[in-house]
This record gives C-alpha cells, sequence and structure tokens, in this order.
C-alpha cells in the first residue's frame, strides 16, 4: 500500500479536528482558530489545506459517510440473509460499540442543521443521504422478499426508517436523559419486521 | 377576556420574528438587528422587551410547545377511542394543513442543534419534549388496552416514536427532496398500529 502524503494526513487531521470541536461548540463555535488549536497547527496551516471552514466542513460530511459505511461493511460480511444484512444495517448506525464515536453523531446533526441555510452543505449532505436510502431501499427489498411479502411503498418505508435514525442522532445529542439506554437499535428492528410481517402475502 | 398587554403583543412579535430569521438563516444567523427589522421594530425595543437574543429563544421554545399542543389539542377534540386520540397526536405532529408552519418546524430543528451546545436553552427544550412524551406515553398505554394487548417496553416506544417525529422534522427541513410528499403521518401510524397488534393478549 502506498504510503499517505503527508497532505492526507494533515487534512484528516484538520477534519477531526472539525468533528470533535464543532460536537462541543456547534459550526458557529468552530472557529478556525478552535479548530487549528485542536489539531495542533498554526491557523496559516489549515489556511494552506482549506480555502475556509465550509470546505472543511464538505471534507466531513465524506468522511462521516466512509465511517457509516465501513460500520455497515464490516458487520455485513458475516450475515448470510436478508433479515441479517438488515439488522446490520440498522445497528450500524444505531448500536452503540467500540466503534461508536458520539462525536460523529453529534457532528451529523450539526451538519444537517447548517445544511437547511447553507446550499454547498446541503449539496453534499443530501447526496450523502441518497445514497444510504438508496442502499436501505435494496436491503428492505431483499428482506420483504426472504419473507414472501409484498414491498409495498417501499420509498415510505425508507424514509420512515430513515427518520427514525436521524431522530435518534438528533435526541441522544440533545437529549439523552429522556431517553432508554440502548434502546434505538432493538426497537428499531422489532418496528420494521413486525411492519413487513403485517403485509400481504405475495 | 382581557386585552392583551402591549407588552404581550410586542414579545409576541419578537418571538415570531426569532422564528422566520432562525427558519432560514440559523440561530447564528439571526441577529437581533434582523430580528428587529423583520419585526419592523428598533433594535432598542428588541433590547427593552428582552435582555438578550437567548432569552428570545427561551420564549420561542415555549410558544412552539404551546402550538404543538394546541394542534393535538384541537385534533383530539373529536376523538372517540384511544385509536383517534393517538392518531391525532401524530397528525398534529406531522400532518400538513392549513394549520402547518414550516418556519415553525425548521425553528425547531434549529433550537435541538443549539440546545446541543447551550445548557439554557437545553433545559428547556427538554423539558418541553418531556411534557410531550409523557403525553404520548398516557396514550400509548391507553391504546394498547383499546387493542387488549400488554404493554411492554413502553418508554423504548415512546422514545421510538419521538425519534421519528423529531427525524421527520429535520430531514423535511434538510432534505425534502429525498422524501416522498406526505410520507410521515400515514407511515409512522401504520408502524404503530403493526407494532401493537403484534404484541401478546392479555
Amino acid at each position: 500500500m502506498a504510503r499517505r502524503s503527508n497532505t492526507d494526513e494533515r487534512r484528516s487531521q484538520i477534519v477531526a479536528a472539525l468533528q470533535a470541536v464543532m460536537a462541543r461548540a456547534g459550526y458557529a463555535g468552530a472557529t478556525i482558530a478552535a479548530i487549528a488549536r485542536h489539531a495542533g497547527l498554526a491557523p496559516g496551516l489549515v489556511h494552506y489545506h482549506f480555502k475556509d471552514k465550509r470546505e472543511i466542513l464538505v471534507a466531513l460530511v465524506d468522511s462521516l459517510a466512509d465511517y457509516a459505511h465501513q460500520r455497515y461493511a464490516s458487520r455485513a460480511a458475516a450475515a448470510q440473509t436478508a433479515g441479517q444484512k438488515l439488522e446490520a444495517y440498522i445497528t450500524a448506525h444505531l448500536a452503540y460499540g467500540p466503534d461508536a464515536q458520539p462525536d460523529a453523531v453529534a457532528a451529523w446533526v450539526m451538519i444537517g442543521e447548517q445544511s437547511a441555510h447553507d446550499p454547498d452543505v446541503r449539496e453534499v449532505y443530501q447526496a450523502a443521504l441518497a445514497a444510504q436510502m438508496k442502499l436501505l431501499k435494496g436491503l428492505l427489498r431483499q428482506r420483504f422478499a426472504e419473507c414472501g411479502r409484498r414491498a409495498r411503498r417501499l420509498d415510505s418505508f425508507v424514509a420512515g426508517v430513515t427518520c427514525f435514525i436521524q431522530g435518534a442522532f438528533t435526541l441522544s445529542t440533545t437529549a439523552r436523559p429522556l431517553l432508554p439506554t440502548a434502546f434505538a437499535a432493538p426497537t428499531l428492528i422489532a418496528w420494521v419486521e413486525r411492519y413487513i410481517e403485517a403485509e400481504e402475502e405475495r
């Protein structure tokens, strides 16, 4: 494997620093100075690698999308059935574990908020979300078939699962004391299975 | 009925202006100057009624919680069964209609994000959310009984419904083009009903 270039390493370091600072202080609070301080770099070096803060944010969206996909892929590798693959998707997003990153979840929530009023951020945020929803749609279609059920209103179902996951991200960041411990993945899996089970046989 | 005082009217006007400006520009972008401009008031008058921007935000959380409760109460008034009351709760949060306020939804999303790193905002945000979850828990418990089902893991179920609703708020604000039209309320109602139906009889 080729050695990662110094530029790649510096850029990753800066992107990771934005994630950590944003998780605590929000996007508005993540100044270039604070990002540089967290990364242990001079502010000038941050400016050398990225035109502005928004460019770091765009790189962070890519890095978070990669991270979510890696978590899914490593769980899905051991899956034999469509049901196990679907469960891998849900637990990759919602389960706690040694590969969980609360900072990543908090940063994702703040990226969502930022994308509401920043078209550049919105574009990459929506593209990342669309890729996840496409993967989920394929997994759900396979699971309907495996259960011998007709897949109706699949787009609404995909959107519903995605709402649950995004809402769990938001509430675990903003209102953790109101949530039972580790409720999210088992609750969503039970919902999805019971919904499919109640569909017409094909 | 007593005539609303001029102070109350001015305060409502300022709170409504924060909601409108935040929905477009985020909390960080909602300056006192922009709020005053939107309300058609002098900035000094905003400062006369509120100590700072955060105090307006706290008043906005109360006003949004009242609005959500009014939407529920007006729908629930006509409900005969526990199922209809539960449906009233879900459609009050998720259905479009003449009483829908997309600005209110966007502002709520941004309040959530702000509450992640601002303890004063978090306190009122979590209190509003806790009151909604308490109401929902009572409605779900009644619906389980009406269906002759045992209500197990009720707190996880309440948290799940709340995640779905919050996620639908976030995605309708940040990623509307990825969502089917008006999918949210019917999808959540079907999920909830199928989940309850699959529980053990009591």
